[in-house]
């Protein structure tokens, strides 16, 4: 008997009498694809997993484990159902800007320098608590990210694309008046017409002298030009998981900026995205072989 | 007429009529100093301002601003008061904690080296979230890197050195049984007799592989050669802020040690102490000057 579902790992739990196929999307795939109805992409594995899609003919559903599954649409023959992986990646994203701003604020690159040469060289360092902190992006992560930065004392304000004064969100239109204020901005954005170049060199401008940029969205909402105009004066700092173009190339100046702390765009992938990421997986699956209806349904 | 009060800083608000002098601990000390009764020490300025106590003839009030007094007691003269700076670096040392924790968790160090050779080379990391943290004192820090630590949805385990049954707290004799279940522990312990060592080669042992040893109070409730075995083989991470001994010479192996992050015994000292601390000293100053009762007065 052909397997019904294709899964990225051994250890998600499927229903008594389900076969099911294991793809890493390391590894090339197995044989016997023929009858996978239920598809769940490895990842983070670039571009060959979603490739697969069109090799299963009897393919009725895709689940990405990504929140963001754009990429994916035009591949998907007609009547397959795509499911994303909403809200597996906020704890990870959020503690990951945590990092970012503890790092930026803490001094931590130079004390990790200090520590390869065995430098003990005492200096006091910026804080978080006490911060005034703009959150732009106030969906699921950012409401994450604001639970952690009161649990540091810090002082946040919210803003999303629309206000919503009922929930003390500012829309970014009233960012020109916000950001003389802030001592943090964190950019939690998707990729939209809309947030492209958001933060250009008029935005950044109205940021106080020594303020931080934070960004764990998306690369775009910051003129890369923009930013480095006002980190190599000093004016600025960044902590930056995500930067316009990815990967950045081994000669970009960003590298070097002054006060600029870069990662990798690992953000949404540590260790506590496998578990919700596996319990989703087993649980989409039950509902599939169970003719329930299933979570995460992306609209096409 | 003779100063009365001598602090550390100028923008300490002083009732009217009060003259006051000021030594930063960096420049050396005014003249006219005969007539100062109230001595706010600066802040981490090593042994000369102590030095000091001895050479005010009119001297009432001893404040310091650090939380542990043990080396001013003795330079008091007869009928000197202290009173120390209980609370003022609660949230300065709390959010130290979650920058080592975040530094490990996320391989800050790893990242911050890429960047220096501008590699984007892209791993996934440990993560906060679902670690279960054994936090070891539980005192103010400890209660405020509990708050951080819950908002980050790791799951906290409490110790203090008594049981407190009805608080969850468990006694330090519980160690041996909590320890195998930790992913973190984090040590916010002062330096007495029982907690000197009280990490050593036996309980750090009941770690399991992976641990993460996070010290914020004194560097001598953790054995440093035990320490060394268990990083130096890997099964263990750190994040130090104190070690033992302080300042760690240049040619310690612990600097290199393969899991560790070291940062100089800044955790207390960052921005959000300043404005606490200049805020106590003009309260005390006002409680003294109107005579009344003062805060932190330590017992001797």
């Amino acid at each position: 008997m052909s397997a019904r579902v294709l899964l990225p790992w051994t250890d998600i739990d499927v229903p008594e009498g389900v076969e099911a196929a294991y793809y890493d999307g390391v590894a090339p795939p197995p044989d016997g694809l023929d009858g996978v109805e239920f598809y769940v992409l490895p990842y983070d594995r670039g571009a060959e997993p979603p490739k697969l899609i069109r090799e299963l003919p009897a393919l009725r559903v895709v689940q990405s484990l990504s929140a963001g599954v754009e990429a994916l649409v035009p591949l998907l023959p007609d009547g397959v159902r795509l499911a994303n992986g909403r809200g597996l990646h906020d704890l990870s994203v959020a503690e990951h800007a945590l990092a970012l701003i503890h790092a930026a604020q803490r001094d931590l690159p130079r004390w990790f320098a200090q520590q390869t040469r065995g430098e003990w060289t005492r200096e006091h360092t910026r804080s978080l608590a006490d911060s005034r902190v703009l959150l732009v992006g106030y969906g699921s992560i950012g409401q994450a990210i604001e639970r952690q930065l009161v649990a540091a004392e810090a002082a946040v304000t919210r803003v999303a694309s629309r206000a919503r004064p009922e929930s003390q969100v500012h829309g970014v239109d009233e960012l020109p008046r916000l950001l003389p204020d802030a001592d943090i901005v964190v950019l939690i954005l998707p990729d939209t017409p809309s947030t492209r170049g958001l933060f250009d060199a008029k935005t950044l401008a109205a940021l106080p002298d020594d303020a931080l940029v934070v960004n764990v969205g998306r690369g775009t909402a910051v003129d890369t030009d923009a930013l480095l105009a006002e980190t190599r004066s000093g004016r600025l700092r960044a902590g930056l998981d995500v930067v316009d173009p990815e990967p950045l190339p081994s000669d970009h100046p960003l590298w070097t900026m002054p006060g600029v702390v870069i990662t990798p765009h690992i953000a949404g992938g540590s260790a506590s995205f496998y578990p919700r990421a596996k319990k989703l997986a087993a649980e989409q699956v039950r509902r599939y072989v169970a003719g329930e209806e299933l979570l995460n349904l992306v609209e096409r």
